[in-house]
């Protein structure tokens, strides 16, 4: 299953090359699984109210095409894996045409946050990823 | 009393312009802020697991001349007015030459961050800052 | 005449305070201006092809809440001076209560990019504001 | 060879979960690829006016232990391939016991920005690489 997401570039992601500066794109990768999370009625400020959080472990990053100021672009979100305590994530950032500026994969872990120490995902959100695929 | 930080300019800091993206001077800002207390041996790690937060109320600021990207640059500050609650500094982004990049007027306010309130500057910030002048 | 632009706060916006950093205020305005020049049908890119720029002179910020984690916002952008060679624009952030949580009065200048010069607004960006009002 | 690089904790560096938001890693990397290319003598705003320019191409990142507001770390950068128009780097942020935050592999290329088009490396660079090694 697919989620996508719009993304506008905007001055404040641009750098001097006159491109997207590189770390961007991974907060563009994050504001779409918020914004994936949020469309199956995941709240992520509840999940911390509970000592919920999920933090990235691991990233790797295709820079394919670099991306410029004014663009609107669209970031394809897939689950492809889903263990007890993490989800892994592809990700890739394309244009209207299906040209792709960056693809990454994301590893996200489930984590009790005072303790920053991993712990199981909770069984509903695990639902709602299992119903999505 | 006047505290200088040194800052370089990184790609990060930049925009597709070719300058530093105006929201980053108030990072400049505040780092140099956050190692002035520093400087006086004031921890706000600290302050916050007691509660204690300082947080910017108002900002004034004038772009001046655009900083460039691999530019090393230094932030004047200054303490401008102590009132029991809220600090007022101001700030400038130098070269060696003493050309201003970007000057600023911030108002601090002491609060205490669970409740999001103002609280009195604790004393021994008051009198570091006092010591300072 | 108004221009609103909706805004939704990402982790990336926040700070260990837990609420957003304060310099990312200007990121939303400078988005709910670079989205209007857009829906007057003016690009950026294409100006700066024409080594013309919008660059801010004068910021002033009042920071009157906190804004959070996943909340959605709005900016309401409006027009108060259109001069030769600059803009002056009054900008809230807003929640949908109409809470503001921060006002900021951000005052534009047009330029020659190449020599950092102002210059006049191109006529057709004075029509469309003027239309605008 | 290694080359190390200071990197404090600011306030614009973490988020509401408390640690140093992942994409920020990213950046304190560029700073130190930047920071070892000016100990080497070479600056990037020269190679920018005759259309060279670095630019990440691939980056794999393993975020180990959350880093924290007001830490005072190290990154740790090594070449470990020296290709005609890319580089190789790993790079490690540390602290002073040695414990590992955020370790990376991270390509950059070289290219012909107007063109966005590899290029081989100016050979002053492949040289001082090379004295380093």
């Amino acid at each position: 299953m697919m989620f996508t997401w719009p993304i506008s570039i905007y001055y404040e992601d641009t750098d001097a090359g006159g491109v997207v500066y590189h770390s961007n794109y991974l907060n563009f990768f994050e504001r779409a699984r918020t914004e994936w999370l949020k469309a199956m009625g995941i709240k992520q400020t509840e999940l911390l109210a509970d000592d919920i959080a999920f933090v990235v472990k691991h990233a790797e990053l295709d820079f394919k095409v670099a991306a410029r100021f004014e663009q609107n672009l669209i970031v394809e979100s897939e689950l492809t894996e889903l263990k007890k305590a993490s989800l892994i994530f592809k990700q890739r950032l394309l244009d209207d045409n299906g040209v792709s500026y960056c693809e990454a994969t994301i590893v996200v872990a489930c984590i009790a946050l005072s303790r920053m120490r991993p712990r199981a995902i909770p069984s509903n959100i695990v639902q709602e990823f299992n119903r999505a695929s």
